[in-house]
């Protein structure tokens, strides 16, 4: 079967890392005889912004959407407004293409330690089911009295029944395909209430369609309390669109840093093509300097592969990631190592051979 | 000097933990003379609410005005909504008395063991500053299409220029009093592009009168990693009204938990009455078992000291917690112990005769 990849590559650390992604899909090319990938590139990035005024072509989305998948690196530098290269090359690929799910594993590697005292490799294993369409993450909104004493701005944050109802079925599905079947969901309804109370009723509703799973609703204030206190109750987790993207840099933090922490903008229906990249950032501050940690990027290629019914390449990867850090030789530097990105990547390509 | 405090109780554990404040406050009275502390109870709650379709009167908020300080438990009960049990009466409070100063110490007490395994008292000792009346916590927005599966909810964050600016130069002018001088703004302005770039704005103004301090501006998503990767670089924390929220909760979580965590919701021009309060909240699961730990609240009714213009009563109640919980005889469950509500304050109260 063949695979068409779309890269984006992006700012700072991402082109290094996305380097280190693209000899893990080549050895596992190489490795499983029936599958193909091609790759095209995407320049889109801050220095395409400043040559040409935007951060993608006007019919960017057109020319993503007949790949299979997207791999994105990083996207943000110092000279463009963050707001600006996020709102036109991440969020737009994310809501144009309905990626409405973010999924985003808590795991704690084989080989690493969590920065928890009391806490062990069976404590952290949980996964984060971010909606990735709507929520807080809505632009519409302005300012009015700009340049007055009295200026102001506001934000519309934005809840649908539709889009709720969707994240929460997934959300379901996925816990009723795991041992605890558990479902944590993260509100603030007694604060925000307009939209957190509207997405309670429809969680309320839904829940009665899975008897069978554990509903728990959760303020997200002791939730995050929760991630540090007891996070070995937690199976599934499912948060709006910011509290998703805060729990699982918290979650991140809770496994040993963003350098581990991978995810997937998933359209379900395949509809639209998904896209997978680290929870991390550019890192202007370390880019260029080729000491990033590519974990979090190659974990993404796993989720890759299980989104493309590849399952069994899928633990490949992530096998052979934990493989590599279990040895404890070959570690970057936000691992206590001294190693560069490229020996990273190299290592995991040689345990994925001898697997 | 006399001072005349409105007590609120509240719901759940609230009566039980103030109940422990007002020893302490006795106390004080009678170990320094020159104090006189006279007690105003009001008994609105969820309880009052059934009774009253109300959770204060009409005329609450005229009730309490004329009182110094106001001691408030905690609300919320399962038998009324939790939106309606706070937005009728700790946010009315918070808002209506101009307390936009929600400041909030995460400090890991002697004789506690922060859940982080690296880090140690000198690591863990820095202070929140909350915004407080306004941000995410607005009531502006609703629905449309209710009961269609087009239904949505909508709400409005509101951010301020004259709301920015007053809570800035509040956490600047503590930053000023304190070793590390260090100022960390929490954003989101690369995704919540209308209010939360207005922020970075006024940040961006602000911080030019203050050069001396060092200014950082995290998106909330890092800043809430860095709670758990790097806390001992933290001196002062600024959050919205919604991100100084999951800020304490997380930041009580990696100090030993919710049962140590206290607040002062302070109007600084005291032009209004200032509030404390611990930061957890009713409890109904333990509500009535008298095993809740007071500490929080005590350690609220020190900070009600310092804002009373008494430093040294403040830090009598504060290093009596500490050495009770030193001593580690009386704790109660949530401490590892066994002991109740009440052990634990008379343990705390006898130590405050003894020093
Ligand atoms: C009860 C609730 C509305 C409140 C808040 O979110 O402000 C609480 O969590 C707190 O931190 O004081
Ligand atoms: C770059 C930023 C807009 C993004 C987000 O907030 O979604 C990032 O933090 C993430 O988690 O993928």
């Amino acid at each position: 079967r063949h695979y068409s990849i779309a890269v984006i590559p992006g700012d700072g650390i991402g082109p290094e890392v996305i380097n280190e992604s693209l000899k893990v899909l080549k050895t596992l090319e190489e490795l499983h005889g029936g599958i193909r990938f091609s790759y095209e590139y995407f320049d889109w990035n801050c220095q395409y912004y400043l040559q040409n005024g935007r951060m993608m072509p006007k019919d960017g989305l057109e020319q993503l959407k007949n790949h299979d998948v997207i791999l994105f690196g990083a996207v943000g530098d110092p000279s463009v407004p963050d707001h600006i290269s996020v709102w036109e090359l991440i969020l737009p690929i994310r809501k144009g293409f309905q990626q409405y799910v973010n999924l985003r594993p808590i795991r704690l590697l084989r080989g690493i330690d969590s920065p928890l005292r009391y806490k062990d490799h069976d404590d952290l294993d949980f996964i984060v089911v971010r909606e990735n369409t709507e929520g807080e993450y809505s632009d519409m909104g302005g300012r009015l009295h700009a340049g007055t004493p009295f200026e102001m701005a506001i934000q519309n944050n934005v809840i649908t029944r539709q889009g709720s109802e969707r994240i929460l079925q997934y959300a379901y599905s996925l816990a009723e395909r795991r041992k605890k079947k558990h479902l944590t969901v993260a509100t603030k309804s007694n604060a925000i209430n307009h939209t957190m109370t509207f997405w309670d009723e429809v969680v309320n509703e839904v829940r009665k369609d899975y008897p069978h799973i554990q509903t728990q609703l959760y303020h997200i204030d002791a939730l995050a309390a929760y991630f540090v206190m007891k996070p070995e109750s937690l199976d599934v987790v499912l948060g709006s669109n910011l509290f998703g993207d805060i729990l699982t840099d918290l979650g991140a933090a809770i496994v040993g840093g963003l350098g581990l922490a991978p995810s997937g903008n998933i359209n379900p229906e395949k509809q639209f093509p998904s896209m997978f990249e680290a929870i991390h950032g550019s890192a202007p501050d370390i880019a260029g300097k080729g000491i990033a940690n590519p974990i979090a990027q190659i974990w993404s290629v796993s989720l890759m592969m299980d989104h493309l019914d590849l399952p069994e390449l899928g633990k490949l990867v992530l096998d052979s990631i934990e493989d590599v850090l279990v040895e404890g030789i070959v570690r970057t530097p936000d691992l206590g190592g001294s190693c560069t990105t490229k020996e990273m990547g190299d290592a995991i390509v040689a345990q994925m051979k001898k697997s």
